[in-house]
């Protein structure tokens, strides 16, 4: 068999984070309407696509290899695919965030799993989540620095979100109970670790471009 | 520079993997007793020794890329190198798992952060994931596909503990408050997660030496 030449598996492997990220993207979001919406099929639907994820996943492992072997990079290129590598690492973790939330929306089906008062926090936090990864995947596919460090500024709001849900669960007038409060303390912590990882991604990304860390670099 | 023979840089990544397992294995230890007796200086010191994992981390990346880059390994020298770039990065995670078991010792100290009922719980979770840590620097040292494999039975104990857990605190009776029930669901993970970790670890090592994942391994 003869291997691709390098650009062409670069490429292929910046193109595969996006569609991992894309992929990520679209359970999360399915699986934030089947949390708000109590819709226990598009939850099943969300967990049946998860090999889907995996394959691409095996995919980046199985072209960077052969980029590592056939093509022995160096320097920038060596960086990508080393990143390349760490990046499906995180993407396949945010797919499965996406799917506890979507197992956590079937577990309770078809009880609600959130009070009416934390419903439009929980949209918004999907909303950001969902538009981190899109934003990572045009990183992965543009390698714009810029708007790899616009991620880090997003990633903020979801904290505040993230803060914002624990000061609600520990008023003392919090009337839904302690199985409430466990079930949202986790579902958080899954919106927020997706978001950490989107963020991750984008970071990966800048340093296969420049060598450094994001907070090193000038802007 | 002379770069070091590929078989040295090998050696070095195992050892480096194993004295990170063994970090992160004593960071928890560490926040663990913090969390138990409410020792606040033990969990700074916890969060005071962050920097020392990262460097770890830090050389790891050096040495896997310097391997890469002069020795261009192949077959099995080239999924070592691979794995232990993945590898690290699971450990820098659990480091940062036993840093949160930490910084809510700290967080809520002198008080204690624990009710008495699930104290022995949290002791006995504490107990496995260090020993799962450990083990799994072992497997990093010896490579032995074996014991690699035990991880996985000791993390089905891991996870039982998780569930039950979840069970004291969905119980009517709980009588601690939702404050209380948000703190142990997020340290359960915190367990939880660092248990996951060191066994993926250990998966990586079976991959590395094996070339298969540790499920299509006959035992």
């Amino acid at each position: 068999m003869v291997p691709e030449p390098l650009p062409k598996q670069l490429a292929e492997l910046s193109e595969l984070l996006a569609q991992m990220c894309t992929h990520a993207a679209g359970s999360l979001q399915q699986a934030t309407s089947a949390l708000l919406e109590c819709r226990e099929r598009l939850a099943a639907r969300v967990i049946g696509r998860e090999a889907e994820l995996a394959a691409l996943c095996a995919r980046v492992e199985e072209v960077a290899t052969d980029a590592l072997l056939f093509h022995s990079p160096v320097a920038g290129d060596l960086r990508a695919v080393v990143s390349t590598i760490r990046s499906a690492g995180d993407i396949d973790r945010m797919g499965r965030l996406a799917l506890h939330v979507a197992q956590t929306a079937q577990r309770r089906s078809p009880q609600p799993v959130l009070p009416p008062e934390v419903r439009e926090d929980f949209a918004e936090m999907g909303r950001l989540a969902v538009q981190l990864a899109l934003k990572a995947a045009d990183v992965a596919r543009s390698h714009n620095v810029l708007q790899a460090v616009e991620l880090d500024a997003d990633d903020d709001a979801m904290d505040a979100l993230h803060r914002h849900m624990f000061e609600v669960l520990m008023d003392q007038g919090w009337p839904h109970g302690v199985g409430a409060a466990v079930d949202i303390t986790l579902l958080a912590r899954y919106y927020e670790r997706f978001a950490d990882h989107a963020v991750a991604v984008a970071r990966e990304t800048v340093y296969a471009v420049t060598g450094q860390e994001p907070d090193a670099i000038p802007i």
